[in-house]
């Protein structure tokens, strides 16, 4: 094991150009304008994973590639699918960026690029330590299956087909994903359970045109004032969602969770102020951790319509929409709040307002007992890297595919997050700890070896 | 006149082709890239002008220029102030034109093209009625003064200042504005109201970035959330507008005012088809019409946050805006609204949201009473142009300038709308009837004629 570590140790600069090369790559799921892009990263990681010779392939999807890779070395060793996703957020907005977000910059001990932290930073490590393993022993501990997906960002609509289909390829021991974080810097955590997601776009149509809002305001039911009552009415004074039924399958938190919660390092005031906001809003009589990962939520991701441009333009709008992400805990049911947010909005509608709904994803929520000797094995594994004992935590985003594996694989998903909380996901200047990245390939590299020892 | 109208008569096609040379200028005000086509609708105006023997001059004003055209050939008979605007709304959403905004098309006896009836073709016929006048007699029965300004779609900036400045220079009898509209087709009709406007645009702005939804979602203030949650507070559930004091100095209708309403050809149902609308929603306790422009009015013309393009983004917005135009009427004050507005938004903010206010523009509303001769002399020509008796009405928009000139000059404002309602002013299609237009170049003759009449 000493060897595996003095070999990643010595090959940090080569790990660091190797993660910037494929974050100079803009992966944008969502965008139909980088569709080569995708490919080029997916080509990116095959050729990696047969440097290593691990047997590998791309797999076509109705949507954008999975890379699929192969060590069968380890013999009745356990076996661990290693998942992770090569696709990245929009940037927008792009002003806002201190370095162009595929042109990752390393200022202060961090790399600042799009995908830095979410997943090519998280991702990457595992690979890495699956090289060193091989380079110092030719062979690695454990047998290893690699799936990485390039839809995570726009819902992951082909990976359940796709596991659904492969039981027998897929079939494994346990399932290992780092998609999350550090429950704080210095504080490594193993991510007990998440947060799943109904993510719904409402259409608010009013009259068959723009109009002028002078010669027609005050009769004809405006469109975005219309939408801006009826997403208003979601939350009620306490900050409870009225969706009919909303809280009906929410397990509510045990006492001892709520004292596992007050446990946790949280400064409010720092909270705050790292975000400059002079006060937080969220659902009554529970702790803001509590409200993080363990409530519900709704939240208005975009709203639009109307004249949005420089200056005034006097227009009562044909219509206007709002993208609304509700994230979800067990036992909810992503379909059943999706159908109850149309029904209330239907409720909601004014006359003279027809309503289009587009479900864009979903994803359960997911909590498991931390009990399995793998995510025993992760929480050692981090403890050796970083020095830290590892806690227990939950986490407020969603992981729909999570829920996938587990379900279709029977396996217990290790949660084991490398990222910290202020890495920006999703946001202009998203950055990497390089200290993270480095001691996260120790990390899945000490996994390798203490998975490898279940069962023996 | 007979021989000045059929003058008119003899020059359709002429007139016609002219109206299309100029509405190919893209003379966008509130867009700094059409900045060229203003400066060239300007001098377009100026040669036409001159053309015709007027002392003209293009004015620089802070903003865009004002054209000036000055005939006092008519000795002691009154002088009338004739007043438009060259510069056009935006035309987005550019996709729903059938015809390019500035390729004017001809088709079932109507021009299709942006400005074709607000306000190129309103404005035109008053030059070419002169133009007429002067073919046929070399002289008009009234002194003119034309004053075209380039920002009525930006609020009129410099239009105030330049009234002011130039009382002597503009003195005049009457004022003469088309830039409105008839009750219906076949009703021609000469308004004595217009609403009054306040424009402000609001930005709520929340975290000092945008956050993934899911780890910051549920604790704090999303200001999307907050911003239409405070724009739908800001009607009750009778449709008024709950800023404080909003309803101080509104002058309630007359019994004789609302009969006047009642009496007007309206049917309801057909004006919901042409709408495409199931319904209407309006102030409680009015009828359409009197909601229409008797009543003040509260509209969202724009709103945007977070993410609006393609797809699904799960972003907590760092902020969101909205645009609102208030329609006034007497006696509401347009900046003591705005002042209201501010209050109540402030007062409405939740914890962790600070706001951010931009006027963008205001105008008084106007209300006279129509016992100018001048007014009579505006109806009777419409009346022996359109063959039809002219109604008084009150309209829903705004013409911020009515007050200006009213106020200054004090002199009578006709307002001799010659577009029809249908005419789609600030949406895709904006359209001119050639009927209305070239009548309306017979309405302005009759009109020079009718009020050279005055006072002898």
């Amino acid at each position: 094991m000493e060897k595996v570590i003095g070999q990643i140790r010595a090959a940090q600069e080569k790990h660091r150009e190797e993660l910037l090369d494929m974050l100079r790559i803009p992966s944008i799921s969502s965008d139909p304008a980088h569709k080569v892009d995708m490919e080029r990263t997916a080509q990116w990681l095959l050729t990696k994973l047969q440097s290593l010779g691990i047997s590998s392939e791309i797999i076509p999807t109705a949507g954008h590639s999975i890379v699929y890779g192969e060590y069968m070395g380890a013999g009745d060793a356990p076996t661990i699918l290693i998942y992770g996703h090569y696709d990245v957020q929009p940037v927008d907005p792009l002003n806002l960026w201190n370095s162009p977000p595929f042109e990752p910059d390393v200022r202060d001990g961090k790399i600042y690029a799009r995908g830095a932290s979410d997943d090519k930073g998280q991702l990457y490590p595992h690979l890495l330590a699956a090289e060193a393993w091989l380079a110092v022993h030719e062979k690695i501990p454990v047998n290893l299956k690699f799936v990485i997906e390039g839809e995570e960002e726009v819902g992951s609509p082909n990976l359940q087909p796709f596991v659904e289909e492969n039981k027998e390829k897929l079939a494994c021991d346990a399932i290992m994903v780092s998609d999350s974080g550090f429950f704080a810097r210095g504080v490594p955590s193993l991510v007990y359970g998440l947060r799943g997601m109904a993510y719904i776009e409402v259409i608010a149509r009013g009259p068959n045109r723009d109009l002028h809002s002078g010669s027609f305001g005050g009769a004809v039911c405006n469109p975005a004032d219309a939408l801006a009552g009826m997403v208003a009415a979601l939350h009620d004074e306490k900050r409870r969602i009225t969706l009919p039924g909303f809280y009906d399958k929410v397990r509510e938190l045990s006492q001892a969770e709520r004292d596992g919660y007050k446990a946790l390092p949280f400064d409010e005031e720092a909270y705050k102020e790292s975000l400059g906001v002079g006060g937080l809003v969220g659902e009554e009589g529970f702790t803001t951790l509590e409200q993080l990962s363990a409530r519900p939520t709704l939240e208005v991701c975009g709203i639009w319509g109307g004249y949005t441009g420089e200056g005034a333009k006097t227009v009562l709008p044909a219509e206007a929409g709002a993208k609304i992400s509700m994230r979800l805990v067990p036992d909810q049911d992503p379909e059943q709040v999706a159908a109850a947010f149309e029904e209330k909005m239907r409720e909601l509608a004014p006359a003279g307002i027809e309503l289009e709904f587009i479900t864009h994803h979903g994803g359960r929520p997911f909590l498991i007992e931390p009990d399995s000797p793998y995510i025993m094995a992760g929480k050692e594994a981090l403890r050796q890297a970083f020095g830290q004992e590892a806690l227990l935590t939950r986490e407020g985003g969603s992981i729909p595919v999570v829920d996938v594996f587990s379900q279709c694989l029977q396996a217990p998903v290790v949660l084991m997050g490398l990222g910290l909380p202020d890495d920006d996901l999703h946001s202009p200047n998203e950055k990497m700890d390089l200290d993270q990245y480095h001691r996260g390939i120790e990390a899945a590299a000490h996994f390798m070896k203490l998975a490898g020892e279940i069962g023996k």
